[in-house]
C-alpha cells in the first residue's frame, strides 16, 4: 500500500482527514476481509506452531506496506486467531504464546497516526518498521509469517528508460503503459520482475523455515489487454487528464512527459515465474480471493471510488506536480472516469485480486 | 526522556523546529556520552555474545523513553560497537552478527521525525515500539542489551493524592514536592517506587538470563535537600512563575493548584533499595557518569538552559494550561531563573546523573 518511485518513497495520504488513506480504504478492506478464511486454513494444515514456539518464544508477525490502518489491524487480527485456533486443535494453550507484530512501510509513512489507531484490546506486542521492503528489514529467520496487501504492485521506482529521451521506452505523451509500445510494456514488466526477486530474497532469509507468507496483489488475468483491466485503464485516465489540463496551460507538457506512474500488475503467470525462479519458496495456494460484496449489495459509487484513488495517489502526484494542480486534476479526472466504461460493472468483475501463499522451504 | 500524567502521555516537542528536542538535548547528549566508557567495559566485561548467537540469530538492543534524536543514535551505537569489540576480542566475526534495535517511547512521541532521522549508515535493523515502558513491551526473553538515558525521573501519573483537595497531601499552591509537607514529599517518593518496581518487573521478563541494562538517571545526592539541588529547585521557580501569572489574572488559580509535575529524582540509596527489592538483577555499577566539559569549555549558557527545558516540558505544560500562556510563561520563568542561584556554577555541579548497570540473574 506504499509506493517508491526513483528511490524516493510516497506513502499513503497519512492523518485521519477526508481524503486520508485511514478514512478511504474500504476497498482495500474487502480483498483483506475475503482472504481470512484462506489465511486460516493455511495455518491450519501447514503452521507449525508446535515447532516455532519450541525454539522461539513468541511468533513474530509482519504485515509489509502497512499503511496507517485500519486494513492491517484487520489482518493482524486474522493471523493471531488463525494461529490461536491451530494451538487449541494441537492441545497447547494459546494463552501463554506471545505474539510481536511488526507494521512496516516506507520511512515517509505516517507512523504516528498508526500508533495512535492500534487496537486497545490488541494480543501483541507492537512494532513498526520503517524502510522499502525491496530489501532487508529483520534479522536472519526472525518471522513465522508475514503478509502483504495491496502493496507489491508498487514498483520500487520508475523504469529509468522510460524517462530517458534516447532510450526507445521513452514514453512520450503517456504516464503509463496502457497503450505503450512493446519497449514501454517490457521496461515495466521488467522493473516489477527485479523487484519482486528482490523482495522473495529478502523475504527468504527473513522468514525462519517453515514459516508462511501471504500475498494479496491486484493482477491482471493472462490474455486480458491492460486496456481492458480496470486496474490499468484508469490511471490512463489520469493520464488523460492531466494532458488536458497541460492543454489548458495548467501544467506543462514537459511536466507530463517526465511523469510515470510507478504501478504494474501482472499476470498471475508471471508471479508463479519469479516465485519458481527465487526458488525458496513452495506455492501452497494462488487464487482469486473472492470478495465479498459491499455492505449494501451495490457496486462502489464513483465519489468513493475516487476518493480511494486520491489516498492511494495523491502524494505520488505532489512529489511531482506540487499540490497546487491536485483538486483540479481530481476534478477532471472524476468526469472522465464517470463518462468511461472502465468501472461499468462488467468490468469492474474483471478485477483479480490474487491471494498468493507461499511455504518457506526447510533446508 | 517522555512523560506521563494521569495515564496521559506527554512525550519532548517533536518535529525539527526551534524549540523541538531534536535541536534542543545537547545537555542530556553530555551525559549519554560519558556513559561510553562505562558500557563498553561491561560489556567487554560480562556481556556473553557468545552465548547469546548460539541461542539467537541476532543481538537485540533497545532504547526505551528515545524520544526523536540524535541521542538515542549516539547511545544505540555506542553499544553496537561495543558488542563487535567484544567478538573480536573473542575471535567471532562480527560482521555475520545482525542487530535489531527497538527504539521505544509513548504513543504520542513523534516517530515520523525519529524514523526519518535514522542514521543511513546504521548497522542494525530499526523498530519503533510505541508505548509506556512502565508496561511489557516485548516478549518473554527477547532482549540482549536495554538502555533508557534520562527517562526513569518521568513518573507515569502524577501520585493522585496530590491532586486530591481531601488528603493531608493535597499540593495547594506549589507544583512539586521541593519546599512541601512530608505527606507530598512521600507521595512523590511512593509513586516513584511502584513505577520502578513496574519497570523492573517488566524488563526482568523481557530481557535473556545474562542481558544487560544500562540506565542514566538524574539523581539528589543522600544528605541533600531537594531545595538545594538544582534539578529539583528549577521546577519550583517553574511553579513560582505560573503562581505569578495567576497574581496577574494570566491563568486561574484553581489550574495552577491542579497541576502537578510528574518528575521524581531519587536518591542513589532509594533507587539502589528498589533494584535489591525486584531481586532479578545483580548490580554490577552505580557510580556517576562524569561529564565532559561542553564543547567550549563553559558552563551551558541560561538561554541554552531553557531551550532544553522547554522541549522537554512544553508538551507537559500545553496538556493542562493550553498553548496560549506558553511564550509569557518561558519568559517569566527565564527571568527567575536568571536571578535564582539556581543554576550558578556551585549548584551546577551538584547535579548528580547516575549510571546504573544491571545484570539480569540467571535462572
Amino acid at each position: 500500500m506504499a509506493a517508491l518511485a526513483s528511490t524516493e518513497a510516497f506513502p499513503m495520504n497519512g492523518g485521519d482527514g477526508s481524503y486520508s488513506y485511514n478514512r478511504n480504504s474500504s476497498f482495500q478492506r474487502g480483498g483483506v476481509v475475503s482472504a481470512k478464511a484462506l489465511i486460516s486454513k493455511a495455518v491450519a494444515e501447514i503452521f507449525d506452531v508446535n515447532q516455532f514456539i519450541t525454539s522461539s518464544n513468541s511468533i513474530s508477525v509482519a504485515d509489509l506496506g502497512c499503511s496507517v490502518g485500519p486494513n492491517t489491524f484487520i489482518v493482524v487480527k486474522n493471523i493471531i486467531e488463525s494461529v490461536e485456533q491451530k494451538c487449541q486443535s494441537q492441545g497447547l494453550d494459546s494463552q501463554v504464546i506471545e505474539f510481536q507484530v511488526f507494521f512496516n512501510d516506507h520511512v515517509a509513512n505516517d507512523f504516528n497516526t498508526l500508533f495512535k489507531s492500534l487496537p486497545c484490546d490488541r494480543r501483541y506486542f507492537a512494532a513498526g518498521v520503517p524502510g522499502s521492503f525491496y530489501g532487508r528489514l529483520f534479522p536472519k529467520a526472525s518471522l513465522h509469517f508475514v503478509n502483504s496487501s495491496y502493496s507489491l504492485q508498487w514498483l520500487s521506482k520508475v523504469p529509468e528508460e522510460v524517462v530517458d529521451r534516447n532510450s526507445p521506452a521513452w514514453n512520450k505523451g503517456r504516464i503509463y503503459y496502457t497503450n505503450a509500445p512493446n519497449e514501454v510494456i517490457r521496461a515495466y514488466s521488467t522493473q516489477f520482475a527485479r523487484d519482486v526477486g528482490s523482495f522473495l530474497k529478502a523475504r527468504a532469509e527473513e522468514l525462519v523455515c517453515g514459516g508462511l507468507m501471504a500475498l494479496l496483489i491486484p493482477c491482471v488475468p493472462l490474455g486480458t489487454p491492460p486496456s481492458q483491466s480496470p486496474l490499468v485503464a484508469v490511471v490512463d485516465l489520469l493520464g488523460e487528464s492531466l494532458l488536458d489540463m497541460a492543454n489548458m496551460g495548467l501544467v506543462s507538457e514537459d511536466k507530463v512527459d517526465s511523469f510515470n506512474f510507478p504501478k504494474y500488475n501482472p499476470t498471475p503467470q508471471e508471479l508463479e515465474c519469479l516465485i519458481e525462479s527465487n526458488g525458496c519458496f513452495t506455492i501452497v495456494k494462488m487464487e482469486p480471493a473472492v470478495r465479498a460484496p459491499m455492505a449494501d449489495g451495490k457496486a462502489p459509487t464513483i465519489q468513493m471510488f475516487m476518493l480511494h484513488l486520491r489516498a492511494a495517489w495523491e502524494p505520488l502526484i505532489k512529489e511531482h506536480f506540487g499540490s497546487e494542480i491536485i483538486d483540479e486534476l481530481f476534478v477532471q479526472f472524476t468526469k472522465k472516469v464517470a463518462i468511461s466504461s472502465t468501472l461499468s460493472e462488467c468490468s469492474y468483475k474483471t478485477v483479480l485480486e490474487l491471494f498468493v501463499l507461499l511455504h518457506r522451504k526447510t533446508g
